[in-house]
């Protein structure tokens, strides 16, 4: 089979590799699409020490090819979507909530590429299949499907730790493919008045169109003074950070009431500088202010959730992909997304 | 000033009153709109007992008459709404959060016709008057102003305590305006499922332009067994009781999942008999079952954020007002309700 | 192996079973100790229908016999507990977190016994080792780490969901094991008075040891007039259901202040009629009374958190054996917890 | 009357003040007894731009001298406490429950000195005192009491935001008197092993005496690696800073688990520069931690609370008290406060 892979030498590209066996509990799913993660591109530029050779990609659906002798309640030819992070769902931190941090380590429920093959590949392995094989209904496409797999899950999580109240005002900071999942999830979760921090129109109109109630363009003005102008100067609920900056970072305190909630779903890996909390705003650490570092759950009870509200039509994510390739393609589409060419956002991979 | 009041001998009719004089923390308002509610209809029917001349009314809108001594933060002559309860804040138990049992007594924040005058009169008193009065923003209606008063703030509390998570499934068991509203507030939450039971066609069609994705009509087929159809067998993640029928009230525990809430805003008090638990579907007490029995909470912060969600326009209420009258005709108004002549939802009084 | 079970004519007693054999997620455990429980006494009574011959038990503790092969992080000869729910962790269900209800089945998780045999033989199985299996920590005896099993583990949610904060009020319905076990988790949790309901002169001096602030006889008093005496008129914050009587599950409503939390874990299984709520103490609905119907929650994690409160001498629950036995002796044991003979709590059963 | 002052020239001193008349809502309280703060001696070192001659204090029990004419419920000659922090619990912000940041304004709640004078005087001036003042049961001493108003309340709120469950693992850096009341905290709400960062042996001993299970003394060995230690490598599962350093503040990072929540009550205000977040032990942004930078709560019914598990036995924080002093004496109370002589932690001053 081929896979998109990180040689050694730092290049992308694609390679022959043996399609995967599944030990008694993992599944062996045949991809029929994926898309590429601006995460994928953090790996390739070394945010994080991987195997030379490692396959890429944690955002993929397919049919399932074989199953590990355990693994019951799953069908070989079954179509299916999984996560972008794989718990286990049985140790101490499953069992304590904290999923995502699977083994009670750092983003330990982030298996693909870090911890072996990613899945950008024409066959994938999944471990803990039971917990993490979600059966694509029939009325949804893969296309769709795939959304709820990284994009629409990290952001409705952002949405969540943003802890919002009805009626409660929030900032987006940054309007990328997370960023605008965390504004879908800020109108689900019934936010008053959504404020979106964005300077790019394509990005700015589908936040307008995922439900952000205003724009604020950091390019043209300043938006801390912005968004306490647009709250009568008492700053907004809950802020989340979608980007994976220090400046938005600490934005996120500036905007905030006392009480308010900063919900940070952005990576901050590529400077190796501490983040810095400014005091003031931060009552000097007596503010009420809550602060939640965030990463999708991941499990198959989450796609399905996601997957219900995609069926009811109460959210549609697919106008956030901008692109399509065939897999024969996807180092075009891997580099497009590294230099975000031509206003990509999202660029959704056909397989075979 | 004329008042709409309940008789001593169980009629209702206007009456002359001397406008209210307001002590230190106390307002007085000048009504401009009011709703009349099935609630006046019970306290009619006898459900509590109150003083006789009573006035009826707790959905009022209008302008600062007079404000007391130690009111500060408020200026006569503006626009103002006002919960159907009104808090003190202060006592241990609104301390506790739960501010619809002010003074630890059930439902003590009832304060409205249960404890003094209500406000369907020409003008009426307020006390707690800087916790109470919401100043409401130019760009609302009285009109749309009236409905945070007590239906959609009753109907967010519901749909608050079904404790829905993203993408979840939710009956709603009745859809008057307090069901209608519990609609409104499971869709702001991000319900992925949303079960309309109501039989009425104009209520049923207010449902679905509010968010209910499936209308079920328990004259037509079981509600309980279609519920759970709907739901593969599993049942909902939550079920709001909106009616305050024993019927409906063991349906809840009947189409709830293990694990499942029921959050109950109906009134219970026209049935002097228990409310009944059935054993099973409760699993004996061991089901993971959760009951909430809530009220409005009141507040200005809580009307602010439903006034948010309507001046971005994410709720639109209004529809559900089939009729509008004048105070002059409020007791035809009033005979409307009791009797849900002509299809009537809500009634919106104009005064003077 | 021998294994206590209960025979299809309603009679228990020993009988020789083969040594099970683990599947892949499987273990098979060597018991060393066991506890009877109340439930196997009403699972003898006809309380639910379970195969005949089946194994009783789910309270045992012993060493790793043998693994499945996909089991990890385990070995043979590890003295490890099991609790006495086994939830898979994996299903929807389990990840939602309600356990207990394993695969969306009320009781789900309750296996032994009821879904296949139990553990009070000599050798039990184990689905889902992994998740269930904690190793025994060398310095908690086997009498210590069976506490853990069901009786504080179900005593100590039944405190969780009463929602305690710092210095509330609570009352405990009767002191039996789970009572017993309530009373401390109360404790543990911060409450600021406890009362606890028993008639009992040895229960009720355990229930002191363990934290009980006043005793209420309810054989020399009425219990709820006396509680809202302690109370100042006010009732408790929080009341605790740890009998299954119907007459306890009301009195919960008559002693809870407005705001109260009532938590069930008593079994109301044995009565068929449904369980009745007093109107007026559930403000006819709208008290923000809340109910939540509990059962011990399982799995390693839970079990790892509780060893650590005895490790830190925080709990001693051995006070609570009030008998012990050789498996021999069995029969006579759970003779004695059925008819409640000699003042028995808990009886300890060795084994080989 | 006689008020220990902080004047212009940044010496602090006895001056003769005028005693308050109260506004409609204000309570005057005749001091009897008070204690000295670390906050206090903050604030002479210019922490906060406070007026010239203002009282210094805000811990302090008295007796109701005179009553606004709108306080209900309280009668003069009333032994009464008042929290440090007296929020109005009306406006938007105390509505939402962050009532420490009462208006809206960051600390907002913290009145004494900040926004008016402090309470070290022989009378001093509490608004909004139907939410305020806590009436003392006969059976608390003023010197009981007193702990109530600051220390106990703000290391309960420590421990409250540490959101632990049973058994779980807290460590606690330093133990003054904040520190040593989240260690009673974190005890109270069931943690398994607490762990006291602390050099100073009484500290340490009392530390022991109040719940802690282990003391890491930071002057003879790394604390981060020796929580590390204690805890099999894998962290706690919660960290409370309760100092006020930087470095205390990041090894809250350091010392816990992914899914760890961080309870910050110190001070930040002495350093100018931002608080810093280590970026490998934050997971880059995703590890699930949870950071809550709090404040006493204030209020009665908090208040309440505190005193009843004084009255029950279950808290006593009196062998905090290290010294006793005069009215007279206040002077020399604060230089050894200031300079942490003999030993000293909370001393406690006798009024008249």
């Amino acid at each position: 089979m081929r896979a998109f892979v990180l040689r050694g030498n730092g290049e992308v590209g694609i390679m022959e590799k043996a399609v995967p066996e599944p030990g008694p509990n993992d599944a062996v799913v045949r991809t029929t699409a994926a898309m590429v993660c601006t995460t994928d591109v953090h790996t390739k530029r070394g945010a994080m020490t991987v195997a030379p050779d490692v396959t890429l990609g944690h955002e993929a659906v397919g049919v399932v090819h074989a199953l590990g002798e355990a693994v019951d309640g799953l069908d070989v030819g079954q179509r299916v979507a999984v996560s972008g992070v794989t718990p286990c769902f049985e140790c101490e931190t499953c069992q304590r909530g904290f999923t995502s941090q699977c083994g009670g380590v750092i983003l330990g429920a982030a298996r693909f590429t870090t911890r072996g093959d990613g899945n950008m590949a024409e066959y994938f392995l999944v471990g803990h299949a039971r917990a993490n094989l979600a059966p694509i209904p029939d009325d949804l496409s893969d296309h769709q499907a795939l959304y709820a797999t990284d994009m629409l899950s990290t952001g409705f999580v952002a949405a969540e730790h943003a802890g919002l109240d009805f009626g409660e005002t929030v900032a987006v900071f940054a309007q990328g493919a997370v960023g605008l999942s965390a504004t879908i999830g800020c109108r689900l979760r019934g936010a008053g008045l959504i404020i979106a921090v964005e300077s790019l129109p394509p990005r700015q109109e589908l936040a307008r169109r995922f439900g952000a109630d205003v724009i604020v363009d950091h390019t043209r003005c300043d938006p801390v003074a912005r968004i306490l102008e647009l709250t009568d100067g008492q700053g907004v609920d809950a802020a989340i950070e979608a980007l994976g900056s220090r400046r938005t970072w600490e934005a996120t305190f500036r905007v905030t009431k006392p009480g308010g909630r900063i919900s940070n779903v952005g990576y901050h890996g590529e400077d190796p500088e501490p983040l810095e909390i400014p005091l003031e705003p931060f009552g000097y650490g007596m503010s009420d202010k809550q602060v939640y570092a965030g990463l999708n759950r991941g499990g198959r009870d989450w796609l399905n959730r996601i997957f219900r509200l995609m069926r009811t039509g109460k959210v549609d994510p697919t106008p956030m992909t901008t692109h399509e390739f065939g897999f024969d393609d996807i180092v075009k589409a891997f580099w497009m997304m590294e230099f975000k060419e031509d206003g990509i956002i999202k660029p959704l991979i056909h397989f075979g």
